[in-house]
């Protein structure tokens, strides 16, 4: 078939995800013409037992999380900033917010039955990572949603039922933990080669080479009832009844 | 992963597609629980050299195609609609049109896009089969689509400009071809197994549920560079950089 089906797991808050998507994507576009490429985006959140209201600044968060100082926590930033950078994207190094992204990931459902996989996801990001306003205030959700594509009076009642979508992003979470993974980003090639974390874009060019090359050129053809009910260019195949 | 993905090309003009998708139906209804399924339509026009506006009605066209009688050919058609009854399938036996299904595929790949696509194949498949009015007139199509839940303006946008969607159905028929479907309907399950026909429900069940147990239950893991950029619950990897 034509093409290469990547799932990939990855939460809005998880800069490396933000860093290795972008890495990915390069890889596909130097492929291009000779990989073809169909990317999923799987849910994973890094905070899962957060309240949905609990929001910290990301720098004293990191700082108490892993017992270094504000300033070396900050440090941590202005280097994800530059490794962002490096790949062309923006990247607010100060005064970002960590908090729940499980309703992101339902809305980011939302998204991929309407279509819009892709933009909700970019769009998402670049609110969390690049732009000045908190992605963790529904109004500014709202908003980010509906530049993506979508349907305001949908997001919104998305957002008011807590079980819209829940159980998708559950699913998808219950998948990664099957896959082992235990982290993100993570990379699923043509269900077949797992992949993990930020890796450069030369390790991504080559596994889906790889991967492009092993995919099976043809068919097991199923011989299934001796007469094939099927149409073609030359009518549909039926037995003409003896006449009454 | 957790589904089973089966590509099934069809057209709606195709009666044994509208019978072979409802026998497919109910083997996955069967293995509910079992095996899950993510069906994807792909397009394959019976009558692709028929102009747009050509339409005939179904009766005499299989008459003077076959070189059977008129009556013959009506037969037929009552056969067809025992064989849909049978399945559960309201089918029109007289007075049914025939007619190029270009525009329709075009309209089927924007529901696609738009989350749609198993309401508006349901939709049309209904519109030509069962229901009085010809699938073959603009207003009827436009109607049909906006039931399945497509927006009028899209549409109509899609219906008035002849080379949206043209690539994808044009994709979907090479690929159709490049894999060795001459008819339809034409199922591939897991991209592995080809079945041709309208089969009994039976066969469908038995090959969805080798092709089920044939899926691989682990992955095999890439090891990239040797510090996987990577966030989990316990925080994002990343080295802090020497004090200043």
């Amino acid at each position: 078939m034509t093409k290469l089906r990547v799932d990939i797991w990855s939460d809005i808050a998880c800069p490396w995800c933000y860093v290795g998507k972008a890495r990915f994507d390069k890889a596909v576009q130097q492929l291009d013409g000779k990989v073809e490429v169909e990317v999923r985006h799987r849910s994973f959140e890094l905070d899962p037992h957060r309240e949905p209201g609990d929001v910290d600044a990301v720098v004293p968060m990191i700082a108490k999380k892993y017992g270094i100082s504000p300033a070396q926590a900050q440090a941590n930033e202005y280097k994800l900033g530059d490794l962002a950078k490096a790949e062309g994207l923006a990247y607010r190094t100060e005064g970002r917010d960590h908090g729940n992204t499980f309703d992101l990931h339902r809305l980011l459902h939302l998204a991929s039955e309407r279509g819009l996989e892709a933009e909700a996801w970019k769009a998402f990001y670049i609110a969390n990572f690049a732009d000045e306003a908190s992605v963790f205030e529904r109004e500014r959700v709202i908003e980010v949603a509906v530049a993506a594509g979508l349907d305001k009076d949908e997001v919104v009642a998305v957002l008011d039922d807590p079980a819209a979508y829940r159980e998708a992003v559950r699913a998808d979470e219950a998948e990664a933990a099957a896959l082992g993974a235990t982290g993100v980003p993570f990379f699923v090639i043509d269900e077949k080669y797992g992949v993990s974390g930020a890796q450069p874009t030369e390790l991504f060019a080559e596994i889906l080479e790889k991967a492009w090359g092993e995919k099976k050129p043809a068919l097991t053809t199923i011989n299934g009832a001796d007469d094939a009910e099927a149409c073609g260019p030359d009518g549909c195949a039926i037995e003409t009844p003896p006449q009454a």
